[in-house]
């Protein structure tokens, strides 16, 4: 950790959500290594990224490298990926966290709820990655296109995970990215921001948007 | 159907939830019909409301009566007892819209997202109904809380089900009940309302809350 900061592995950070997330982070002053099955390619990504946030601390590897060197490990590769990769960092991330922003999408049918056997897209890493991972699913419903501006994002996250300390410290990411989040329960409650993904792609489809979702406390 | 108006069944209108439905589709001028498995306890609330709404048009009856006598159908019962009605109104709801806002919690982890295999409450009313029954869900995530009371309510209503006009029915009954209403896709997809439920007991149970959600178009 440098400056008390931990540092932030994006693994698929060369995709638009995983960028998006690097960029915020970065720009917030953690060290971010960009995690890419091309080590070539998650290098090249943190040259444009260091280059446009001068002063900022971002590296790149290749995806078992990049778990390996970071404190906290960001998993933003799309669903087809998913279990390949959470294969690969495995032994890298033992005790560590690890944030899991996957929706299990099926194209061509992204539009449709589809959650896999296990429940969750959450669940499965859980399951994958073992008891000694402290596994958290956030970031799902957040637009890219809001992640890579420098506005605030109208769209709140919803954090699950099995360990309350590892939520309150994404918590704290999402903060320091410009958003608000909550404590949404276990891990497997990760189900219901992975399904809601399904919905936002309608209305985004309908309405020509970019959407999200706020929490209201309706008191 | 008086003044152009579907009158409505509200089985399960005893409880909160259905209750607070009846109370807004009554006051917005529909023909409310309150369904229990008593018709004895239908026929007094609807007694109840209709002192508290002069004007309104709200009569009781037991469920399959109430179904049987209304142009559209809104099952509002607890998961428990969802299979079991929905047998007893099959018949009497065919060709009808029928409007399910059931959450399959399972008591006593209601803060736990348990969706049932179907996928959905919502995939498992269309499973019994059968594809002549034009199953929409919709109101999963609205606080019984609000629905009692006169304000504006500060939650949107995802509404999913396979057929789209039946869905933009059910979205101008939101609209006359006060909320704002959007199109989430097919029927199964459901599942994102409906799990959203268990994350939304979650913050209500740390931010001592009525909450819900709203969805933003971030254009």
């Amino acid at each position: 950790m440098s400056d008390g900061k931990p540092s932030i592995a994006v693994l698929g950070g060369t995709g638009d959500l995983g960028g998006g997330l690097a960029r915020r982070w970065a720009k917030a002053g953690y060290k971010v290594i960009i995690g890419s099955r091309s080590a070539e390619k998650g290098i090249n990504s943190a040259e444009e990224l260091k280059a446009s946030l001068p002063g900022s601390d971002v590296s790149g590897a290749d995806l078992k490298d990049a778990a390996t060197q970071a404190d906290i490990v960001a998993v933003t590769v799309p669903y087809a990926n998913h279990g390949a990769t959470l294969e690969q960092i495995k032994e890298a991330v033992q005790g560590k966290i690890v944030i899991d922003t996957t929706v299990p999408l099926r194209p061509p049918k992204v539009g449709r709820v589809q959650l896999p056997e296990a429940g969750s897209a959450g669940q499965e890493a859980q399951n994958v990655l073992g008891d000694d991972v402290r596994v958290v699913s956030a970031f799902q419903n957040v637009a890219a296109h809001h992640l890579m501006a420098d506005h605030d994002i109208d769209c709140d996250v919803l954090v699950s995970g099995n360990n309350v300390e590892a939520r309150e410290v994404v918590i704290g990411l999402a903060a320091d990215g410009g958003m608000k989040a909550w404590h949404a329960g276990p891990i497997n409650n990760a189900a219901a921001a992975e399904a809601l993904t399904s919905i936002l792609i309608q209305i985004n489809k309908r309405e020509k948007a970019h959407s999200g979702i706020r929490i209201t406390l309706g008191k």
